[in-house]
């Protein structure tokens, strides 16, 4: 699974986990909700603050998140 | 530690423990030596993609090298 599929993957299961819509995700992390779109498709690949936020907003370590991108590329 | 320098610091570390210059790294990785220089100076912001490459190039994990990143920034 390339990188950004699994990024895509993990953000969208973590996302419904939390019982969020993208548009609440995107406000809550203060990114806009197309991007949020374009992210959980895999068409963009994001940068080290993006995933951070996401992270924080998300209530998973930074680490946490990164090791269940690797997880899902296996 | 704000994000991008503990990134900065971390990468830094690893390239000097495998004993290359920001031009050998940056010819591995296939990027810039001018983008190194950036990333090690915290003025950018990597791409999860560039992380990855980075983290191949200096023979650790994804998930090792976020983690050490965000021990970094305790």
């Amino acid at each position: 699974m390339p990188l950004n599929e699994s990024f895509a993957n993990v953000l969208k299961k973590l996302r419904m986990q939390k019982g969020l819509s993208q548009e609440e995700l995107a406000f809550k992390a203060n990114l806009h909700r197309t991007y949020i779109s374009q992210l959980e498709r895999g068409l963009k690949s994001p940068t080290l603050n993006t995933i951070s936020t996401l992270a924080d907003v998300l209530d998973i370590s930074l680490t946490q998140f990164v090791k269940s991108i690797q997880e899902d590329m296996k």
